[in-house]
């Protein structure tokens, strides 16, 4: 049979027509997890994928299956993904795309008469934003038995809801365990929401790893003396101490020659007034490198700098630990595919490294994995100028496509 | 006759008297101008004024003037002073010490049988601190012809009420012009607000001059991107900027040699959000120097840096002015009169810059001015652990006591 090619205006129209699910009077798009407007963008998934013809389950911490198992049930499912609950104030493609790509790859082989050996299912994880119940990604990190579900169910929102309820109300507590179908091999479709692929013009990104994370967070505390009346050399400056530290996380990363990334994104100076030198600042350090051991040097080398330079401006430094992620390697032999599949299409493309965090790290616990990326114009996400063009969100689910007909097996 | 000197006990009783009024159930101590609280304090000093025997004046904005004119009423007068409202929050020394200790050179010269020959004045400007109303210095500004008093009058404050409204109120409009008595000369005692003279060991500074003051606030535009997906080399993050601005002012200073100081007090990030890259800062930069060709000179190497950054970091900058004050220097002739007194009472002494602004800035527009500064323990002044000691206030009145008599002439 010649090779199938997926329907790109039942894929295109789809993500529209979930992206209008959701907005409020100002148009803006917003699907928190759980809430009235992911119920409703949930009910519409399940009416297309009820459409095609899968079999729908749903379990305990609301993750949405839809299952194409012919009668080979009783095989190790190839699995795809990602989410559809969003940020406040969101684009149309972060998530959706990979959901309705794997349903769209599933509707083409169906129809091309495609028979698989194993049964191919999509899945939309719960909470993979995290906005409203922390952590993110937790449908994915339940389902791997990474969290326990009863504890995942307990989390009280930003609003003081309380997630399992939520769900309960909107209609989407299941009663499958998480993790009950043990997938051969999970794959996930995203936008990059990175710069790399369109400044390089390249259309397709083979995923080969995720970057780990360290969040931390720094306070420190100098004298609130008054600006005009304290000379330079008696001060202690909590402001310039914080100051040196981003100068040094740049400096740093430029001379380093590696994928480091370093980010004070949170600021916050007390007193905070024009004439009084800032007694206490707290920052935020966003640390990531997809090598675990360079990453905990990049933090050792933090916390040597933090020391001297207590000593230097004579204040006091204290960090706390926000959050720890290592990194994630993918399926090397998934990742191969991925790039074959690409240059059969003539597509231009590169392996790259996720910067952010995805369902595939928490699935990567229980199955091999991979993503396929596809640029974002300017880099931009989690906003409504989050934008992917219509050939290459195409592109990508075509690669998708490929990669699954040949893991997946079958004639 | 024998050199007299100050009651001790009076001046002290009355500094902490004074600074029991206005404190609220948690015992924080807030005056703010033309408050219910301002004015219980401003009736209990006009009470002392009255048992003085001083002549009571109030102008129309609210000044309030203890004159002791006998029968030389018809020559310009000496005056001294300073302000009684506070910030919130507040210490008893700052400004209450300048006025308090004027009248208790006055009843000590009265009661030592001293006859001037031009009369004495001691007077409590309104808004000195400036945090209802803006600007700070407004009583002096007004009274030396800076600042129109109807302008003045009409100022709107951070709660909304109207500074003559709130004068009328509290029995505080009074019917004098502002400018009404011109002083042959202007002294304001006052505590350092500073830690030079504490962690010099020495007992009196003679203010020879104050800083001019710039203040500006510098806004910068980058682009809020992902913190994990971005390479170091595609940012434009606005707080690496905003940092390197911090950097340079305190390399410059150190560098540089000269009493310039300069403070970022104020500092906003946006989006604020710990994995996203700043695209919006705002910050503000306080530069001081008690010379304006230098103080010109570090504006402009502000300027030539900022424009380097913009296009070094690929970020936009934009500059904004908020206050500008020239440099002030004293009367060379009162300065020295204060060195003379010091070493007379075996005083230790140095000359000094006042880094803070004080009303005698602005009464140096119409008249011969200068400062005494005593020590302020740690430096810390507008907050309740402010701190001078009992000798050290005592000390201080006693030297504008020493001076005033030289000052005014008489037997």
């Amino acid at each position: 049979m010649t090779a199938p090619s997926i329907d790109a205006v039942r894929l295109l129209g789809r993500l529209r027509e979930l992206g209008a699910i959701g907005r409020n009077g100002e148009g803006r798009l917003t699907r928190l997890a759980a809430s009235d407007s992911e119920r409703d963008g949930r009910n519409r998934l399940v009416s297309w994928l009820e459409a095609a013809g899968l079999e729908i389950a749903v379990d305990r911490i609301g993750n949405i299956f839809g299952i194409w198992a012919e009668d080979t049930a009783d095989r190790p499912p190839l699995m795809l993904g990602s989410h559809i609950d969003t940020v406040i104030n969101a684009g149309i493609y972060d998530g959706c795309y990979g959901v309705l790509a794997g349903l769209e790859v599933i509707e083409t082989l169906k129809s091309s008469g495609f028979v698989p050996v194993r049964p191919i299912v999509v899945v939309a994880f719960t909470n993979e934003e995290g906005v409203r119940y922390t952590p993110d990604m937790m449908g994915s990190l339940v389902y791997a038995g990474g969290l326990d579900v009863e504890t995942a169910l307990a989390t009280v929102g930003t609003d003081g809801s309380v997630l399992g309820d939520e769900l309960r109300r909107i209609g989407y507590a299941g009663d499958r365990e998480p993790g009950f179908l043990k997938p051969c091999a999970y794959m996930e479709l995203h936008i990059e929401q990175g710069p790399v692929l369109e400044r390089e013009g390249v259309a397709i990104g083979a995923v080969e790893n995720l970057q780990g994370i360290s969040w931390q967070k720094v306070s420190v505390e100098g004298d609130a003396n008054h600006a005009g009346t304290t000379p330079i050399s008696m001060r202690r400056d909590a402001g310039y101490a914080a100051a040196r530290v981003i100068t040094f996380l740049r400096d740093r990363a430029k001379a380093s020659n590696t994928p480091t990334v370093a980010t004070v994104g949170c600021m916050a100076f007390e007193p905070n007034a024009i004439n009084v030198i800032p007694s206490r600042v707290t920052f935020t350090v966003d640390l990531r490198d997809p090598d675990e051991e360079r990453l905990k040097q990049e933090e050792a080398a933090l916390a040597d700098f933090l020391k001297m330079l207590s000593g230097e401006e004579g204040v006091a430094i204290s960090v706390e630990r926000l959050a720890r992620f290592e990194p994630v390697t993918f399926d090397a032999g998934i990742v191969a595919g991925i790039e074959a599949a690409a240059r059969a299409r003539g597509l231009s493309w590169r392996r790259m490294t996720s910067g952010a965090g995805h369902d595939a790290q928490m699935i990567a616990r229980m199955a091999p994995a991979a993503m396929i990326f596809v640029p974002s114009k300017g880099g931009i996400s989690h906003n409504p100028k989050e934008f992917t063009g219509d050939d290459e969100l195409v592109a990508g689910a075509n690669v998708l496509l490929d990669v699954v007909r040949k893991l997946v097996g079958g004639e």
